[in-house]
């Protein structure tokens, strides 16, 4: 298993491409396309938000499918809070779509992101379709990355390669954030199981992000294994970063496989379905990370492991609550070891512990010991591991045997910039 | 019932002081005393974090005597995450507060706030206890409020009067704050119902805040019903303000209650019992308001209203959501009507309401109706709203009768300058 420079087109069968719609007041990128030559499975995960965006809705409807061919995306307007009228206008997306390339709507998804409350320019979108669909191929992968992202400073895309029995499958993604993140996605279940044939800084007036992120593989795997799949890699990685604690109404992660890699197609949780997981995961880790360095404002990186947790859940309760509290997040920024705050939040994290047998680690400085503030820390030594680029915090409960890790970046007067300026 | 210009000492028989015991490192004011002439009733509630400060133990531990006569408080410490040395410390200075005042340690209760994991600095307590003690006075509460300081910019105290029967009560109170503010307290419960005889701009390297309130009372009361009115005056008060969404390891807030002003004792929940918990609401929520407004780095007031909620638990839980979404505290901050941050925080409260349904106003100004973004909504009008020093927001969710109100203020960039200076 290997990374690769590469993307969502590194994959056998892959096309992208991004155009400009004008749909961003900054006149960049900002409808973007994906396309499988061949009929692909399609699984996805949605954010739990109780307020669902548009373009969720009609992709929970048309994941019903059991094969589809492209997913249609627009950045610069969440397309959300727009009732009726926003659920027509991302049906139209995918109708626009369907007709320039000859498909069933059904078989297309939609994504969306941007600002929240605002009516989608639709004639615009249909205008540029021909050209949309136009520019695909398989060397544009970049292009869709770029065409994707909203406040994002970098574009974030990956692949990796894996053998899997005598095939090497490849899997890619891009993905993009980074203000509203603190995802918690979940996949739809649907009873279908029927196996198948196998760019530079964005504008900030663009805000109000989101993630989304889009993985291709030309895996051979049925629709529910390829669900499967995704459910365990989101739940390390996505739903395990947070840049600043809001959640977004548009949080999307979609994978679409293929089968021209020609493997013996993956039908149940074996051995080949463990490989494909854990490449899988390794993308969707990777691109997680990409989104917590890149968080609006950030400065640095942070990374927060809590071990000896009684299970899972506890493990990642804790270190998400860690993840979110912007005092932490503001000392990193001033490079203050300032390790009483990661004892507030995991305390505030409704996890039953006992306070008196917890140790917090400052990279590998013991801060706390049982409960107790270690004398004499050195707080040379600790300043020093909150002056490095990517801060590491461990927390140890020592009341199990579960661990987890969260992602964050730090808390910049730049976020409050990026974050207060007009958006109307 | 009216407020009137007081504070702690407002009611007969409270003296308070306080000085420099020089644990601030700025050399401001940080030892503080409240004491009760006579014999009085308390209660108290306390900070839900898993970990508990040494003085939250301490004060648990007496509150369990029926009778108490004073608080210790300091300021510039927390006094937490020291394990067994911070219980012995805590405890030492009511010991020391008891040795001046000749009284016995458990009838005085104690509080810190400041710097977590750094060990209190004992000698220098004993050693100016003697003055604090010799300081006590009706007219310095004050004194008092400004003691207990640490990253707060103004003094927070009132004092309200009611007449109950033929007796006019009086409740006073002064808290602090300003940083580290996401309160949920509780009050314990004890068996005891035994009736009762009757400054300018802190420094901010004292960070690491916490929220104290202090309130006292001539009121005759016994503890029980003390106790519940405490309880119900918290829950629509401090426990409906946030700073910063990090809940701290101190949050405490005490009442006593010592009897002088000779109202018939209230021994249950009738007219009278009514009639005082509706003072001490009077009291806690314009303390709470004056944390929120005084939050660290705040340049404005938000108070958010959700409406039409299905409980009670559903209203606050929303509203409380709400108020601790950085962005849509960043975007008050930039007076940038963004009101779709707002939806997706309502989304993101974890309770379920129909998303078809719900109303978002700003001021009087509907923004959303069912749902649905409210088409030429007047943005000049919206970004006046926001302009003002006090932005009201209110969600209807249009699906119950219950409603809850939250306070928080906005997001600016002197927030992450005053938390990411060093503490060390």
């Amino acid at each position: 298993m290997n990374i690769i420079k590469g993307g969502v087109t590194s994959p056998k069968g892959f096309l992208a491409s991004g155009v400009k719609a004008g749909i961003k007041r900054s006149g960049r990128v900002d409808l973007a396309l994906l396309y499988s030559e061949v009929p692909a499975v399609a699984a996805a995960a949605f954010t739990t938000n109780r307020f669902q965006a548009s373009p969720v809705k009609v992709s929970k409807a048309h994941l019903k499918a059991n094969e589809h061919h492209a997913i249609v995306v627009n950045s610069g307007n969440a397309n959300c809070a727009n009732g009726k009228i926003g659920d027509r206008d991302a049906l139209k997306m995918t109708e626009f779509a369907g007709k320039a390339l000859l498909l069933d709507k059904n078989k297309i998804l939609v994504a969306s992101t941007g600002i929240i409350g605002v009516y989608l320019p639709l004639l615009k979108i249909e205008k540029v379709m021909p050209e949309l669909v136009g520019e695909l191929s398989a060397t544009k992968g970049t292009g869709f990355a770029e065409a994707i992202m909203t406040t994002d400073t970098v574009k974030k895309e990956l692949a990796v390669k894996v053998k899997i029995g005598n095939a090497i499958v490849t899997i890619g993604g891009a993905c993009k954030g980074v203000g509203m993140i603190y995802p918690l996605m979940k996949t739809e279940k649907h009873p279908s199981t029927k196996a198948q044939g196998s760019p530079e800084q964005a504008k900030r007036a663009e805000g109000h992000a989101t993630m989304l992120c889009f993985l291709t593989t030309d895996a051979a795997i049925t629709k529910k294994m390829l669900s499967a799949s995704l459910d365990e890699a989101i739940g390390d990685s996505f739903n395990m970063i947070s840049v600043d604690g809001d959640m977004s109404t548009n949080d999307s992660c979609f994978i679409m496989a293929n089968g021209l890699a020609l493997n013996r197609e993956i039908r149940a949780k074996g051995n080949d379905w463990r490989k494909f997981t854990e490449a899988l995961k390794l993308v969707t880790g990777e691109l997680a990370r990409k989104l917590a360095r890149d968080g609006e404002g950030a400065t640095k990186f942070i990374e927060i492991t809590v071990t000896g947790a009684k299970d899972e859940v506890s493990a990642k309760t804790v270190a998400r609550k860690i993840s979110t509290s912007n005092l932490l997040k503001c000392a990193v920024c001033g490079e203050d070891p300032n390790w009483g705050r990661i004892v507030a939040a995991a305390g505030a994290s409704g996890v039953d512990f006992d306070p008196d047998k917890v140790d917090v680690y400052l990279g590998s400085l013991k801060a706390l010991s049982n409960g107790m503030s270690v004398k004499n820390l050195d707080k040379n030594k600790a300043r020093k591991l909150f002056m490095k680029k990517d801060v590491h915090i461990k927390v140890d409960l020592k009341s199990g045997l579960h661990k987890a890790t969260a992602w964050t970046c730090d808390f910049s007067k730049e976020y409050v910039a990026i974050n207060s300026e007009y958006s109307t």
